[in-house]
């Protein structure tokens, strides 16, 4: 095997969480990574990435933009072909030796699509690391002023697209729902035929010009609710009667 | 109703979340009001307490520190005298026009002591507050280079003080155990036997210098485990299957 001494060091991915709309909730380490990046690679299309590229505006200016784009399809031999694309694109800019920045909205860790990239790029023997974020629920429960759980209560995070919310619906434990598009109208018919719609609180498109932070999650406007974040809570508007009640 | 028209303008309270141990997770809204407030308030004692007031110390040189002491008591009465004790205290400091920060390590919402205060300062009618941040288990999963959770899957949270772990255990859903001490040593030999051991990974002690990062549960040193975060996937350990696979 031969060696060559002029070739440059390979560079590094990171997968680094934006948060899900506040530029202020970039982490300090969020924001030395993309000031330090060659290039930054944004996922998806549409609004998701107009958003991602508007919280990290500030730190990338004159950067260049890798488009990384995943197909809408259920066919998973598509979308892994996708998958694959976006590696080798990025596998080609770390042997120039430039480190990518691959933004993700909330956290890398939490329903992204940056995974698939990062495995692909790891198993091909690239150095490939994580910056944590802040989560869209958590983002959401702070907004709120109320916690998402406390002491022994556990808390069930439902994805946008399980095909069985029903059946999670029982879990004791507090939950958090998150939601687009006609789901969050059905989710709230739910909530209220079993009479939980009172513990529940939500927010839409937080951070953005269009959010609602709303309390009681009745009060949603679920036509522009674009992504919700649902809080439920037992007992959540039970507050001032002490540590007990608000424990069961 | 008298007006008072020479008393000062009455200060905010802050929760802020400083992250679960690295000061680079620090978010720029938690530095900005770190280093805007006035007083900080730092919630516990012990290892929790020194823990927080690390990560923040560049941001908090000079400010005077309010000790919150919440007892390890199972009388609630007891810890709601407590709390009563604490929210007593910063609701001086916000009579005074003092702007207080309240840090709470991992995020202020996620089995911290914060809201007790919180909730209890906002019911006297004061502005409070809260600043979200990055949770253990997000930064345990970055650190791993492993997701928590991907298209359809639930995510469960499971806390260090729930009374039922094993009840929870068969939730189709990833999960999160948060555990400290002896309850680490019984979750491992509880997911051996339900032959899940494999699929689980461990941190502990995060960004501290005793921190252990290991890809599989059956690793880490439980001794030394002060507190630990337990991340389960199904499946975790057959990457490089596609798509199908790991979404299982």
């Amino acid at each position: 095997m031969e060696t060559c001494t002029n070739a440059p060091e390979k560079g590094t991915l990171y997968g680094v969480s934006v948060g899900p709309g506040d530029p202020e909730n970039l982490t300090l380490k969020a924001v030395r990574v993309l000031k330090a990046a060659d290039v930054i690679a944004a996922p998806s299309t549409g609004r998701n990435r107009q958003t991602a590229l508007g919280i990290v505006a500030d730190y990338i200016a004159g950067k260049p933009i890798v488009d990384c784009l995943t197909p809408m399809s259920k066919d998973l031999a598509v979308v892994a072909r996708a998958h694959d694309k976006i590696a080798d694109d990025i596998c080609a800019l770390l042997d120039e030796g430039k480190d990518v920045a691959f933004i993700t909205l909330g956290d890398a860790g939490v329903y992204s699509t940056y995974y698939y990239t990062h495995e692909r790029v790891v198993a091909r023997g690239y150095r490939a690391e994580v910056v944590p974020g802040v989560t869209s629920f958590c983002d959401a429960a702070a907004r709120l002023g109320r916690p998402l759980c406390e002491g022994s209560e556990p808390l069930l995070v439902v994805p946008v697209s399980t095909g069985d919310t029903e059946a999670l619906l029982d879990v004791p434990a507090n939950k958090v729902f998150m939601k687009s598009g006609k789901a969050i109208g059905a989710l709230r018919d739910t909530l209220a035929e079993r009479g939980e719609l009172d513990d529940a609180a939500a927010v839409a498109n937080s951070g953005l010009a269009d959010e609602q932070l709303c309390e009681h999650f009745a009060d949603l406007d679920v036509e522009r609710g674009y992504f919700s974040v649902v809080l439920y809570r037992k007992g959540a508007h039970k507050a001032g009667e002490g540590e007990g009640g608000r424990l069961s």
